[in-house]
């Protein structure tokens, strides 16, 4: 199903057909051209169409990369780098086909200090790896995207989720890269002081490009230290503007809240029928504060004020771990229970974000255009950054259900930019969102396509995602 | 006196008189070619040689900035933004003549939104007029670099200063930019959500760009909540060594110190003699404390008990605002007083950052090389980022005394890279630092160039700095 105008790439037969012999020749049984591996490595669980790579090759070093760099840049072949798949706008499709890189084998925690607060990890490394190796520190690494994405990934994607509120997203987590440029030669982007003013900040231009610029090698991380104490509370409001006015004022306040969630009246409905559970139908806020008993049960109570001031229900909270894991029971799986409100139709997940005091205004009017457009459409927020999502459940065989969904987002990309917002908070352009870029930036485009063409002059690093064909 | 291998540019006359031309038609008496103008606009508090530009065009809105451009992009010549001149690598000089943007004119906050906590603000306004103006709303905005620098400098150059440690760099604070490019026209680089995978991030591909890639028109940037309650402490240690420590656990504890700063006994000496005060001449680190009226007390208690495990003497704290001015006063003025321990002589200050693990290790071989070399060199650091100031006093007149500061700079530099550190946490490269930033970064310094090239094809933007000559 083709749901957006994703034109498919122009294929470079001949040396792609180069590269696979040479890849075949470095990398032996490394190197797969197997209709399952290249299905496996294309995008299969977005909405949009699979496009295959020509071949997977599973690197297990930086020289790897180096060395199907090199062989891809002088073919001009295609170069897709790939994690674990979790990516929602077609960053792993390959429409002018060429090489997958599978980093599933680059996955070593390759130094940590605690005394510095920071780590290096090869690209490989999943968040929940990662959070495991470093239990015994006392530190952990706090960007959830929600998916077990891996730490290439999440860097290549800007990746954010549920706590950025309290701890920023990757671009502000990323200390410093490694990168497989397109002269196949690796650079380093920084040292690994707190700061530096050592001319560009190539760190934060890697840091988002979603495979268009370079292959990314390894990855030093800021760490935070596990919080003392941990506390959760959910909390339901009668009207959607009440709940997300109660966020607003939380953020407004400078409560330091680690996590405030929005689920809406229908994913509510959804969850409680996906795992059996019975919270009240309503729009509801999901907390998490970090820090002591005291600060924490402090930033609870002054939370309860808010909600109570905004006509919630009652706030209920605990600083028990195993009580917090039952109220958040809720938000777990909140993307499959949505889906599974309709198991037999695709799903598009949006991820437009706003600035904090325009949220009720964009949740309501997005309500409002569901209701009135007759869509079966559950919304999941991380509210305290103005970003929500809204999961647009459609018929892909049906080309006017397609049509419908399609312009849907577009009125709430329109919505979003209408009250200086973004049309991605987190998943990224990909393929899904080229248009809508040129609509937010316009002429910072054309300077963001100027610095793809000086780096990677042959457009072999992941073609036709970001920027939409000039042609 | 020239310290460094600064290559003169190329003038382009033909172009530079052609330009001078339109200007003084287009902007009449807003542009200025006379002597004491064009010094006035050149680096003249640095310890490097002023290079003078051929006028200076008082801008007084993104449109003049605009026409500026074109006229140089046109007859390829250099333009040079203009704060209020207090960088301190050069940054505003003119090595290939060229015109200076000065922005005091474009000095209006445009825009405050105490609900998203954000501000935007033409390159002109100043910290302290910032701060000034948003006084009513309960924020403030946290980058103090020291001297009172326009947001439009502290952009370009990256800038920090001391309470970075708790609020982050301009790398962590800008929102968005508006910058006008080599083509003459304005680009916005980001909208005024609070975070975005939109495309590469060009917000922080300009903050740092030291005028290099095109010139800044405005800025948006995150505020914050002015704290309930201030703490402020002073406290002194038998030996840096014991100082550094008591940091670097602090930092490791985790403790939300606002400001953590470092004060040699040389500095202390001077401070002592420039205000007449009588502080203890030994190493000293001044805090200051951000929260409640609580957990200013509990964080300030914290570290009276790191401080006393470091053997130090008694921490001295305070929440009273007037005793923590008292307490705080040997801070401010430190460069001054450190410059008039010996007021004949030339001043470098030097700013490298490492891991804060290796901070004390750093600063210890640094002052036994300060002894070794018999150099005057007060020492005074943002100690939480592992960043530190070294006010190197010599006589630019005397050969000797110039070859003794460069050796002693280089070696410094080589000390921080070896520990993982950066030449410059906050200054910048500029033209005092392009041989550093080679040895830092090596081959990520030619994707600079490539970036800086692709953007700016003719080289107008701020020609000379950050990129040494590749001939």
């Amino acid at each position: 199903m083709a749901l957006k105008d994703v034109r498919a790439g122009i294929r470079n037969e001949e040396g792609i057909a180069t590269v696979l012999g040479i890849l075949k020749q470095s990398f032996g049984e490394r190197f797969q051209t197997g209709q399952a591996f290249r299905e496996q490595h294309a995008h299969t669980t977005s909405y949009l169409t699979s496009q295959l790579p020509d071949g997977v090759v599973f690197v297990e070093s930086a020289d790897d990369v180096k060395a199907v760099v090199k062989a891809c840049a002088e073919h001009k072949v295609p170069v897709v780098p790939f994690g674990v798949g979790t990516s929602l706008e077609g960053q792993v499709n390959a429409p002018s086909g060429g090489i997958s890189i599978d980093f599933s084998r680059m996955n070593k925690v390759l130094r940590i200090s605690p005394e510095d607060l920071d780590v290096t990890v090869e690209p490989g490394v999943t968040r929940e790896e990662l959070n495991r190796e470093l239990r015994a520190t006392g530190l952990f690494f706090p960007i959830d995207p929600g998916a077990n994405a891996t730490l290439g990934g999440m860097t290549a994607t800007r990746a954010s989720g549920t706590n950025a509120v309290r701890y920023g997203t990757m671009k502000d987590n990323v200390v410093s890269l490694t990168v497989v440029t397109a002269n196949g030669e690796e650079i380093r982007t920084a040292r690994r002081a707190k700061k530096t003013s050592a001319g560009y900040d190539l760190t934060r231009l890697f840091v988002g490009s979603e495979g268009t610029l370079g292959v990314i090698t390894s990855i030093t991380l800021r760490l935070q230290g596990i919080p003392e104490k941990i506390g959760g509370g959910v909390c339901a409001f009668p009207t959607v503007k009440a709940a997300c006015d109660a966020v607003i004022m939380t953020i407004q306040m400078g409560i330091p809240v680690a996590r405030i969630e929005l689920l809406d009246d229908v994913q509510m409905r959804a969850v409680n029928a996906y795992s059996k559970l019975s919270y009240p139908e309503k729009p509801t806020l999901f907390l998490e504060f970090h820090g002591t008993e005291e600060t924490v049960a402090l930033q609870s109570a002054q939370f309860a004020e808010i909600a109570a001031e905004c006509g919630s229900d009652e706030f209920q909270w605990t600083a028990n771990a195993d009580e917090r894991a039952k109220l958040w029971q809720a938000r777990h799986n909140a993307y499959w229970a949505g889906r599974a409100l309709a198991p037999e139709l695709d799903g598009l997940s949006t991820d437009v974000c706003v600035p904090i005091s325009r949220l009720a205004e964009c949740v309501v009017e997005t309500q409002a255009d569901i209701v009135a457009e007759g869509l079966l459409a559950p919304i999941v927020g991380h509210a305290g950054d103005g970003n929500f999502h809204v999961l647009v459940l459609f018929d892909g065989k049906d080309p006017a259900s397609v049509g419908k969904v399609e312009a849907f987002t577009a009125r709430l990309t329109k919505r979003a930019l209408s009250m200086d917002g973004t049309c991605t908070g987190e998943h990224g352009i990909g393929q899904g969102k080229m248009s809508f870029l040129e609509d937010e930036l316009g002429g910072a485009v054309d300077v963001m396509r100027t610095i793809k063409k000086s780096l990677d002059p042959d457009n072999i690093f992941n073609p036709g995602k970001i920027f939409r064909p000039t042609s």
